[in-house]
C-alpha cells in the first residue's frame, strides 16, 4: 500500500446520499480541526453553479472549517432556489461542527438544471459528519465519492520540509469531460498543514491552475461548476511561510497541479490517447496557449490520433486558426520526436513509423513552434473516440 | 427536370483529372465570355492555402476571365513550391483562353501537405476546357467535380428583374468538414449576369458571407482553403447596378448564399440532424453569433442531439461561456418550440415529448435569448455521432 502525505489538521469521509442513481459514494466533506486559510478558483462560465456563487463571496479567508461536495448534481442553472439550495448545504455542516455557515466551502458536479434533493443531501451530511476520520482511506473515499464519469480516482500528494518542519500536501481531483448523462465536471481540492496566509495562498493557487488546470482540455465545454480550493491548516506548526519557504512551497502546489491535471484527460470519456502540446516561440504565453488549446480542441486532430494517422495538416491547421497572428514560414511541427513540417514546407517522412509510434503508446506528443520569442506553454487533452459520442449521445439522461 | 437560372457570359466543364484515388471527377472550370467583375472572401486561417494567397492579390477585380478549381488535394502547408504549382495552374488556363495569369482564379480542396500533381491537373485543365458549354449539365458536372467527403452537390439559384432586364444568379458550393482522409473544405462560386462592379461586389458578399457562410459549422476547424467567389458577366446589358436595383441585387446575393451555407452542415459528416440555432436579444450581431458559434461547437450539445437528448443543461452552459457579459437571470431558451429555461430557471417540461420532436424531425431549432439589447443572428451546425469519428479515424489517409 502506497502512503500518501495526509496533511494534519483534516478529517474526511464519503458516503452514498442517494443523489447518484446507481447508489455510488456521492457525498463528501473535509473537516478542520481549526480554522483554515483558503483560496479558490472558478469557472469563468457565466452561468456559474449556486456552490460557485456561494464560495466564491467566501475565499480568500482565514477561517474555514469545512467543505461539503456532491456528486450526481451540478446544482447548475437552478435559479434562486438553486442558491438557497447551496447555502442549506452549508448551514448543515455548520451546525454539525458548531461554526458559522461562512466558514463552510460548497462545491458540486453532477446533471444541470435540476434541483437537489435536500432531503437526501442533508442526511448525507449528517451521516458523513459521523464517519470522519483522519486515516489516508477516508480521504481516498472522499476521492470516490467526488467522481462521476471518471474511471478512476485522482489523488497526488507531496512532502517536504520548510523552516525545519515537515509539510503534507494532499490533491484530490475528478473530471473526465463537462458534464452529461453519467455527469462530469472539473473539481480538485489541495490541502496542507503550512501555515501561510490567505492571501498567500490565492496568489499560489492562480499561478498554479494557470499551468494546470487552465492547459487542459477534453471537448473544450467550460464547466459551470469548476471549483479548485487550497486550503491550509498550518497544523504543521510555526509561523506562516515567507520568502524562499513560500516559494518552495508554492513550486510544490504547482507541481502537484500539474500531476492532478494531467490525470483528467487521461481519464476522459472514451479517451485512448493522452495528447501532450508543446507550443514554444511565442511572443506571450497567451499566444503559446491559444494556440496549444485550438490544436487541443480541434475534432480533426482529435480523430486522427484516435485513429493513428499522421495526418499533421490538421494540426498546423487547426494552429493557423488560433487567433495568433504568424506567419506560415515560421511555424514548424513534430509528432512524437518524428520532424514533420518545419519553417512553412512538409518534409519527407515515414508514415507507416510515425503511425506505429502513435499506435503502440498511449501518450501522444505534438511540439509546435514559432519564431517570435521566448515564450512557451504546455497543454493536455485526449482523443475524440466513437465511445465518447456513445457515452454522450446513447445514454440519454 | 429542374431548370435552374444558369447566367449568361459563362461556361462550364468538369473532367476527372485523376488527382481523387477514387477516379470521381475532381476538376472544375468556369470560363468568362468577356471580362468579369470579381469580389472574394477568403479563409482567416494563418495557414492559408496557396490558392488563396494567389487570389487574394487579385480580387477585387474587373477583369476576371476564368476560375480553375480542383478537388483532391488542398495544395495547403506545401511551401514556396505549392505557390509556385498554383501559379502554374492560372497560367495553364490563361494560356488555353488567351488571357494574362492575373486574370485567372484559383481553389483546391483536399488532403492538405502533399504538393499537387501538376502533370495531372495541367492535362485536366486542357481536357475540361475543350469541354466547356454553357448547359446547365456543365454547371452541375462542376458542382459535383469539386465535393470531397460531400454525400450531394449544392447548387442554388435565383432569376430576378432588374432595370427592365432578367438577370440570372447561380450558386454552387461544396462542403461537409474541414478536410481529412476523404478531404474537405468550403469553397463556394456565385456567378451572376448582372452588370455590378467589383467594388459593390465586394461589398455585398462581404455582407453576405457575413450571415451565411461564417455562420456554419461542421466541427468549427476552419480550414486553409475556404473560399467565395462572386463574379459578374454582365452579359445581361444594361449600365452597371446602382441604387435600388443594387440593393435588390445585393438581397438576393444574400439569400442565395444562406440557402447554400445551410446545405453545408446539413451535409455534414456523419450528420443526422441539421441544428439551427437563432440567438437574440444582444447588445450587438458578435455577441449574438459568439453565443451562437459557441454552442454550435459544442460536442456535448451535438451528441445531445443526435441521441435525441433533452438535455439543455448543456445549452445554456455553452452560452455561459462564450465570452459575452451577461447574467443567467438574463436568459431563456426554447428546443424545437418548447420552453425549458426562462430567465434563469428551469422550467417543467415533458421530457418524453422533446425528445421525440428532436428524434423525428431532421432539423432541430435552438432558441436563445438575452435580454440586453436589439440585435440577433442564427447559425447552422450538424449533430456528431459515431459516424463523424469514424469517417475522420478508422480511414487513414
Amino acid at each position: 500500500m502506497i502512503r500518501y502525505h495526509i496533511p494534519a489538521g483534516f478529517r474526511a469521509a464519503a458516503v452514498r446520499s442517494g443523489i447518484k442513481p446507481s447508489g455510488s459514494p456521492d457525498l463528501a466533506l473535509f473537516v478542520a480541526s481549526n480554522p483554515c486559510a483558503a483560496a479558490g478558483v472558478f469557472t469563468t462560465n457565466r452561468i456559474a453553479a449556486a456552490p460557485v456563487r456561494w464560495d466564491r463571496r467566501i475565499v480568500p479567508s482565514e477561517s474555514i472549517m469545512g467543505v461539503a461536495i456532491n456528486a450526481g448534481n451540478a446544482n447548475a442553472a437552478t435559479g434562486d432556489e438553486g442558491l438557497r439550495n447551496a447555502q442549506a448545504t452549508a448551514e448543515t455542516l455548520a451546525a454539525k461542527i458548531g461554526c458559522d455557515p461562512d466558514q463552510i466551502l460548497v462545491a458540486s458536479t453532477g446533471i444541470i438544471g435540476r434541483q437537489l434533493p435536500m432531503d437526501k443531501l442533508t442526511a448525507g451530511v449528517g451521516a458523513a459528519f459521523d464517519r470522519l476520520t483522519t486515516d489516508q482511506e477516508s480521504f481516498f473515499d472522499a476521492a470516490h465519492a467526488i467522481l462521476t464519469t471518471d474511471t478512476r480516482i485522482k489523488v497526488a500528494s507531496r512532502g517536504l520540509t520548510l523552516d525545519g518542519r515537515a509539510i503534507n500536501l494532499l490533491g484530490i481531483a475528478k473530471g473526465a469531460a463537462m458534464m452529461g448523462p453519467k455527469m462530469a465536471t472539473m473539481l480538485a481540492f489541495v490541502l496542507t498543514d503550512a501555515a501561510v496566509a490567505s492571501a498567500d495562498l490565492d496568489a499560489i493557487l492562480r499561478a498554479s491552475v494557470d499551468e494546470s488546470f487552465h492547459c487542459i482540455s477534453v471537448e473544450g465545454h467550460t464547466s459551470t461548476n469548476d471549483t479548485v480550493l487550497l486550503l491550509a491548516s498550518g497544523a504543521a506548526g510555526g509561523s506562516r511561510l515567507a520568502g524562499e519557504s513560500l516559494a518552495s512551497f508554492a513550486a510544490s502546489v504547482a507541481d502537484l497541479c500539474r500531476e492532478l491535471a494531467r490525470m483528467i484527460p487521461d481519464d476522459g470519456e472514451g479517451a485512448t490517447h493522452l495528447i501532450t502540446i508543446d507550443v514554444s516561440g511565442c511572443r506571450t504565453r497567451e499566444d503559446a496557449r491559444a494556440i496549444a488549446k485550438t490544436v487541443a480542441e480541434s475534432a480533426l486532430v482529435k480523430t486522427a490520433i484516435a485513429g493513428g494517422d499522421p495526418n499533421w495538416g490538421r494540426i498546423v491547421s487547426a494552429a493557423g486558426y488560433a487567433g495568433v497572428d504568424f506567419d506560415e514560414s515560421e511555424l514548424s511541427l513534430k509528432l512524437n520526436g518524428f520532424p514533420l513540417y518545419h519553417n512553412g514546407a512538409p518534409l519527407p517522412f515515414d508514415a507507416d513509423a510515425v503511425s506505429n509510434s502513435i499506435k503502440s503508446e498511449r501518450e501522444t506528443k505534438i511540439e509546435l513552434a514559432i519564431n517570435q520569442g521566448p515564450a512557451a506553454a504546455r497543454f493536455w487533452t485526449c482523443d475524440l473516440t466513437a465511445e465518447y459520442v456513445h457515452i454522450n449521445a446513447d445514454y440519454t439522461t
